[in-house]
């Protein structure tokens, strides 16, 4: 090794290391996702997840990995979940681009459009990564309000200089409403941009916008089996766009980022579509029940189509409401939109869960 | 929904919404991992897989995960995994950051430490990564080439005005050589920047850089369980750097980037040093042996300190060498790196395999 044994300067003090971070960086907090007491027995109703476990298909499928195929790296397209998926969808298998949950896809749409000080579009109150992600790229952001019905407004659609991405969720979080996929399509070709509709709780709904992407190159949907799988644990979601859209899109995501036992996980689970069938079947008819409990409590809760209900009260404090929940050992998750207002979204749980949570609530309020 | 409906603007054609990615995504070919054959029975010699299955106490801590705990998101921190290396390494659990293998690390330091037109450094010829992080990142690249001998010169730390990050793997890929820790803390020392040592391979070496990371807060060293562990598809990596930094790095990671099952099984896997070392041994016991053989055969190959060996002809072909023995399906990774030749990265293999190698090879030269 040469020269480098004259070299005598003085090393960089910790506080000058943590100087060479980005100053986006810097100011970040960071996305902090709800709770997840690794101890302890909780009603857990603030995630969204499934309160119904994973099929055994999928457990069997994992189950059948061997020692030798987990030394080798995985398939770096995911090529086995993409085939059934396409079928099922009706789209070739281009079409599709898995990812390490629809987080990760998030991500990719983010970096892929765009850059330092580009602007990403969303409504708000929505889903809480969205800022997260913009802010880590060092990405401008603008948000559009819901209206007080949740439909939305013009506004998303204005000409702005710099837009080069909008992100509508739908089923919006923390709302759980939606927008009907032809007024999504009126919104893509008002747009100057491509418009992500992040349908991570689609399955829950009517209506979903994958027609729409056969129709326009601009609408990119992405979906997670997080919720209506049971895969929380697993991290898998998938992209569908034009498949112009996926090349480029492909060259962003990390080589492997999906690992083997979540791509023969995802394959067994989105083969079965009869236990995704049943499982929505269940949520929704606990939703309904939920719903209508809630209401006669005297919360406001709009229509939901995901698994989850928004939860206001005209004479009750939230962040009360979700402290005496959490001291009982039922987690709901307590939002604060600053210029928008709180509440609590709570997930729909089993039969059981749900009872539990309406024995109590009335004896909190 | 108000307004919406008065919009009739013509939809964006296909290749202007091509023109919304961003102009380094859109110049991007993406990195091109090896060939991962889905179909057929090669000798996989070409991707620095370990050939022996991960142990039996991965695959049992995987099975013990049940249904309703797929259901649920995986501990963010992977707070077990953590614990365990902690102990293993002599630091406590806030020193460490676990991502979707050491790509996502890398990936995640790329982004905390340099923004579009910062520059990141890095040796040549290298992980074929570094490059691509950089290109979706927007950031400047510098390489700074290796010494015939595979050492490194001064000019990996002359001041440069706007660098943010250099990166070294040690052992570096494709050569297996490694800078002794007393040259990379001589590196560290001069550099102006965060230092990253990229020790994917450093389980087959004979040192590794874990002390520096306590010494200096300006070194951040990163790990990977694909190789030592034969867990290349489970996608399980950690990072190791003062509490500071972890803390500002774990920021800019996913909040799940860590899937339950890989932390299950990376947790059984690093539980369990006996498997590790005995594996070790067995791949420097072969590689040893291939290497001298190899020599033999008139090959240049120098010394590695870890899974693979780097080998030049002065009278053949490399990419001739290559299709030979992909038509005798072995699969070797040829490589050519513009400015600095081409040659043959061959992983260890079992003995098996190796003999089948070093049985084919002299028939093809």
């Amino acid at each position: 090794m040469s020269g480098l044994t004259r070299i005598a300067r003085a090393q960089p003090k910790g506080d000058v290391v943590l100087d060479y971070f980005r100053p986006n960086i810097r100011s970040l907090e960071g996305y902090r996702p709800g709770e997840q007491p690794q101890q302890g027995k909780f009603i857990k109703l603030n995630t969204n997840e499934n309160p119904y476990p994973a099929s055994d298909g999928v457990l069997r499928a994992i189950g059948s990995v061997d020692g030798a195929r987990l030394a080798r790296y995985p398939d770096p397209h995911a090529t086995a979940f993409r085939a059934v998926a396409g079928t099922l969808l009706g789209v070739d298998e281009d079409w599709i681009l898995c990812g390490n949950g629809s987080d990760d896809l998030l991500n990719i749409l983010v970096r892929a459009f765009a850059g330092e000080g580009d602007m990403v579009r969303f409504s708000y109150p929505g889903y809480i990564l969205y800022p997260t992600l913009c802010h880590i790229q060092g990405s401008d952001q603008e948000t559009v309000p819901y209206e007080k019905d949740w439909s939305m407004s013009d506004a998303f659609t204005a000409k702005s200089k710099n837009i080069r991405l909008a992100i509508l969720a739908n089923p919006n979080s923390p709302s759980g409403t939606v927008l009907e996929p032809d007024q999504i399509l009126k919104i893509a070709d008002a747009l100057p941009c491509p418009l992500v509709v992040d349908e991570a709780y689609v399955d829950f709904a009517e209506e979903n916008c994958l027609k729409l992407v056969k129709e326009r190159s601009n609408i990119v949907v992405t979906r997670s089996l997080s919720k209506s799988y049971s895969l929380a644990g697993l991290r898998f979601g998938y992209l569908i766009a034009q498949p112009d859209v996926i090349d480029r899109l492909s060259r962003v995501k990390d080589s492997y980022n999906c690992d083997t036992l979540s791509i023969v996980g995802a394959t067994a689970a989105i083969s079965d579509q009869k236990w995704r069938a049943e499982n929505q079947e269940k949520i929704k008819s606990t939703r309904i029940r939920m719903q209508k409990a809630l209401v006669e409590m005297g919360f406001q809760v709009p229509d939901s189509q995901a698994n989850f209900l928004w939860c206001t009260h005209a004479s009750h404090v939230a962040h009360d409401i979700y402290t005496k929940l959490k001291s009982e050992r039922i987690l709901v998750r307590y939002m604060d939109f600053s210029d928008w207002g709180d509440g609590l979204r709570v997930t729909v749980g089993t039969d059981q869960q749900t009872d539990a949570l309406l024995e109590l609530l009335p004896t909190l309020l």
